[in-house]
């Protein structure tokens, strides 16, 4: 019997991977915070910081596998928080508790491990340098998985997620962010978009951890799509899908210091190893997320009122899309 | 005023910190789950592995300043145990409850952070490769700890230890152990003792992590005495002062496989940055640590009897120490 446990399932990539492991044949045990989010699955409506949930989840469950996706994501925050070593904290019950019987575990990690200095970042050779708390406690993580492992003898990935995108992101994150503005008709102030990145849609990232759990590939595996794209690139697109790209407005805002000009992934693990394929380009999964925000928005809003602040140079036309 | 909260404070380099940190003029509060050692300084019996007893200390006590020094150092186990994982937990609890409002952080690390292949390790230049739990839970420690004094504000440092000796270490490890046999007028099964370290004695250690928290240097910080020693040496010295070189049986043990020849420190930090200086020679620490052996061994075993097995080799004359 292979019955997993998935914490965050209720997030942004966890809630896809859950009708994926029910076709895998697991016995799906969710954790959340939240309400169920499905009834094809068990629930567990559980604070992973509270301080016994780990061990009681793992004594209740019994799980053979793990799929450990929770982590604190608040966007802007998640970088410099002291919450990202409570949720190191809580991680590392977690791993020690399922250490005892667990067989397979697989955790997500982040780009923001390695030393961005390097552009191509390489399972084997990209130095890990985190420069930021959230990376150092995600790399944290993963070394004392990866020794747990070894003495406790289960088996333990390490998917390394890159740039996600897809319906159910943050709000706040840019490409939704950009999405819900140029819906309704704003203008958006952008860098000059130069800097280059690995965008993959959340399906296919959620599609990679199951098959990534359900393989015996161990250590770090990137977890993205291989191709390389300019964010000026990525923004026109979604600019074109909705008729508005005029109202992206590159070079407005400064570049960050320490954001890098390349920033992509060695696909091979992932694709020739793991045997994952990406099955969304970036314009059909940019026109899939671009629906899901004007169902959404238009769900949340259903009439413009008043308390809808129009930008003067936005208009009511660009705020009823043209996809929905 | 500076307070300090002292953990591990009864322990084999913990409290020879203690007359040290009063003398530096620092408020001592001692953390350790004993029973106090000293009258000289506030004790506080309390099991960091208890999930509230790190923040509840730093609330009691209000610390300015941290010297954490306790861990699972059990001789054999502590290489590989679990227990490493708890006290990565409990040492992050710790320094996220000390973060709110302290203002200087010391914590014990290893040389077993090191990559071991270097042989000469550099906190500059080595990378930092730990090769088991221990040095993988210490290295997430450091490198949090580094992070979190950034974002929260804090001034921080990590005392890499090599080896150490002197009065009052685990009666298992190779010091002692060897000593105590010799005292025993025992044979003792050694490797070739060729393999080259660097051997500090324990009060020169506390003297270094004092002076550590007393000053300014960021950062990882090698702890060691920078006078490379083989370990036959080593022992041809300690079997000299007990005036029984010929019990020791060199070669009679295989050296372990990932045992390195040279493994030994970079000291230009601690001498020069850190102002740091050894007091104690080989010849002068060991000799004093026989002492402290054969009082301490008379002292357990006031009269030789039957339940004291005394190898053929052995000798009763052996088994009353020269030295006492």
């Amino acid at each position: 019997m292979r019955r997993v446990l998935v914490t965050g399932a209720s997030g942004f990539v966890g809630r896809h991977t859950l009708p994926l492991l029910v076709d895998a044949g697991f016995d799906v045990h969710a954790v959340s915070r939240g309400p169920a989010v499905t009834e094809h699955v068990n629930w567990h409506q559980a604070d992973l910081l509270e301080v016994d949930t780990p061990a009681r989840l793992v004594s209740e469950i019994e799980p053979s596998h793990l799929l450990h996706l929770a982590w604190f994501t608040e966007p802007g925050a998640y970088w410099t928080s002291v919450d990202n070593v409570r949720w190191l904290e809580a991680s590392l019950r977690l791993i020690r508790a399922f250490a005892a019987e667990g067989r397979r575990a697989v955790i997500a990690g982040s780009c923001a491990e390695y030393d961005w200095s390097h552009g191509v970042c390489s399972e084997e050779r990209t130095p890990l340098r985190p420069d930021s708390l959230y990376g150092t406690c995600k790399n944290s993580l993963r070394a004392v998985l990866e020794r747990l492992a070894v003495e406790a003898g289960f088996s333990a990935a390490w998917g390394r997620i890159f740039y996600l995108y897809g319906p159910g992101e943050h709000p706040e994150r840019l490409v939704p962010s950009v999405i819900r503005s140029l819906l309704r008709g704003e203008p958006v102030g952008c860098t000059s978009g130069r800097q280059i990145r690995d965008y993959l849609h959340v399906a296919d990232a959620a599609s990679a951890f199951v098959r990534l759990l359900d393989g015996e590939v161990v250590g770090a595996v990137n977890i993205a799509s291989g191709e390389p794209v300019a964010v000026r690139r990525l923004l026109l697109t979604i600019g074109e899908i909705i008729g508005a790209p005029e109202l992206l407005r590159f070079g407005e805002v400064e570049m960050r210091v320490n954001e890098p000009p390349l920033l992509v992934a060695d696909v091979r693990r992932i694709f020739q190893e793991v045997g994952c394929c990406a099955t969304h380009d970036l314009q059909s999964g940019l026109l899939d997320t671009v629906r899901w925000w004007s169902r959404h928005e238009a769900a949340l809003v259903p009439k413009r009122t008043s308390a809808t602040p129009i930008d003067a140079e936005g208009s009511e036309a660009a705020a009823s899309p043209p996809l929905q």
